[in-house]
């Protein structure tokens, strides 16, 4: 315990073991944890990209070319790798470390992937806990990529303050993407190998479909990660969105919601947690007499229990950890 | 509502029409799926057959080599494919699909994708509901294949009876598997593609891994889907892993277990969808101060309140829906 908080410091100053350790120790929900996030403080000022897209969109090369950008200007930067499909190093996530590796002796950039990690692990679902540590160490910029579009990963776009959706035209049309839910998330959107048939198309269909949407209309920028093109442009509208969330506080999302929306998703995973085997409370146990004879589904019998204070405490136990 | 119940009689003497009608209402959550869930009768003699591994190891064409054999014996087929990666029907669903397409001619073969539909869509949640569903209905064998091995992947194979893991030699070793969570789940392992190199060094590693673990060692066999070879002992041993779980129930999970699963389940769910927006009791404002000003974390906030009966009721509201 009182490691972490020696590990906390040092990764307030800047340095990267100290986070990686940290991060481990939150993947792992290691002893002290808890301590460990109180005692974290959040630099609000540090500005999150979120990049999500279909698979195949080159997300990952985009997030490279613009860590370049972004280091050019002397900024230091985490990248964050969050793949929930795969627990395997041979997947895609390994694929965009070696994408991403001539930035690896740089001190500049921190990297780190966030995979699943089998059944109980729940990995993904600690995304939030490793950007509040990452928020607290001395980054000017942080970058969340994903490496599909389901819904871990747009919740994961939920934790970003500006949000650039990756499409290519192989991938969908515009009305996929909207159905994908990602018109509500995006405050950009790069059609990326911009060089390819169909592209010009996505860029017209994307903009008529955002039209009205947001503040003013979201920007839909045609780029090519591979021949560095149109990253300029990217940038720009990237820093635009940036400086539009801290010249109105208001079109950003307030730090009470967002700390209410860490609160909400917190107590899900722990309740999620807590649920382990059947209870042995009278009341319970009819519920599940008049499931098995068929009486009421298990849907009808989860919507009673939420209502029932008596039945939810009962099911939920009392968790001595937490006292 | 009336319609609803209308299409399960369809859907139980076999209307897979029905029975398509009725997984989209359930997947939009529409009017009325309550007391359609609650009407449903499930038979638990259907055996379901869970197929999972990572992206790439052929599970596709393994399980389309699997429904062919199935068909020979004249049993009707349920396929469902989830992957809750994408919404995109440009991506590995379609090709799915494609792998498919010789058997959607056939009237004893029923396949339904089942991806993840945006951010507030949770499609993947619904799959268990889907499976109730379609365990009402007269198929002889249900197969759910999933895309990757996430945690989401993961937790679909609880629902099967029997789970099949695919690897192959390309996407890591047995070590990578045990950490994925994979050997905790497996009844069976397939080493696809047996003709690659290292697939012979894969079956012993796998060998060796799950000796002694399971009631008795859990089987892998090496196949080669696409030249259709190991295929035989792939179906005998599917066949014994169900025989061994009819003849021995306590091998199986019970009825009940299962119920109580998915109540735990649709209770998760329930609750994530119904902490929407901060409250408005004092208690909890308090609490929300506290993390604002940086005194506890979000994390330590939930732990708070899911011990705080008055506070998570306040949070949780009361739903009219389900009066």
């Amino acid at each position: 315990m009182e490691d972490l908080l020696d590990l906390l410091t040092l990764a307030r100053r800047g340095d990267d073991r100290a986070l990686a350790k940290l991060i481990t120790a939150v993947e792992n929900a290691a002893d002290g944890v808890l301590d460990l996030l109180d005692a974290v403080e959040v630099d609000e000022s540090t500005h999150v990209l979120g990049v999500t897209g279909p698979p195949g969109s080159g997300k990952s090369t985009l997030v490279d070319r613009l860590v370049g950008r972004f280091r050019a200007q002397g900024r230091r930067v985490a990248v964050l790798l969050v793949d929930p499909s795969s627990p395997f190093t041979g997947g895609a996530v390994l694929g965009d470390r070696i994408r991403m590796q001539h930035h690896t002796g740089d001190d500049g950039v921190f990297i780190r992937s966030l995979g699943s990690r089998g059944h109980q692990g729940g990995l993904t679902r600690s995304t939030d806990q490793v950007l509040h540590l990452v928020r607290s160490a001395p980054f000017d910029q942080v970058i969340v990529e994903t490496v599909g579009v389901g819904q871990t990963e747009l919740q994961v776009m939920d934790l970003a303050d500006t949000v650039l959706v990756v499409l290519v035209p192989e991938a969908g049309d515009a009305v996929q993407a909207m159905k994908a839910g990602l018109m509500e998330i995006a405050h950009l959107f790069a059609v990326n190998k911009s060089d390819r048939p169909g592209a010009d198309r996505l860029v017209l269909e994307l903009q008529q479909a955002v039209r009205g949407e947001g503040d003013g209309d979201i920007p839909v920028l045609a780029v090519s990660a591979l021949q560095q093109e149109g990253l300029e442009a990217l940038e720009t509208a990237i820093a635009s969105h940036r400086d539009h969330l801290r010249e109105n506080p208001r079109a950003a999302r307030s730090p009470r919601a967002r700390l209410f929306s860490l609160l909400a998703d917190g107590l899900v995973r722990r309740l999620a947690a807590r649920i382990g085997r059947p209870p042995s409370s009278a009341d319970l146990q009819s519920l599940l007499d008049a499931m098995e004879t068929g009486a009421i589904s298990p849907y009808r019998a989860a919507a009673m229990l939420l209502d029932d204070d008596r039945m939810l405490r009962d099911l939920l136990g009392v968790d001595e950890d937490s006292i």
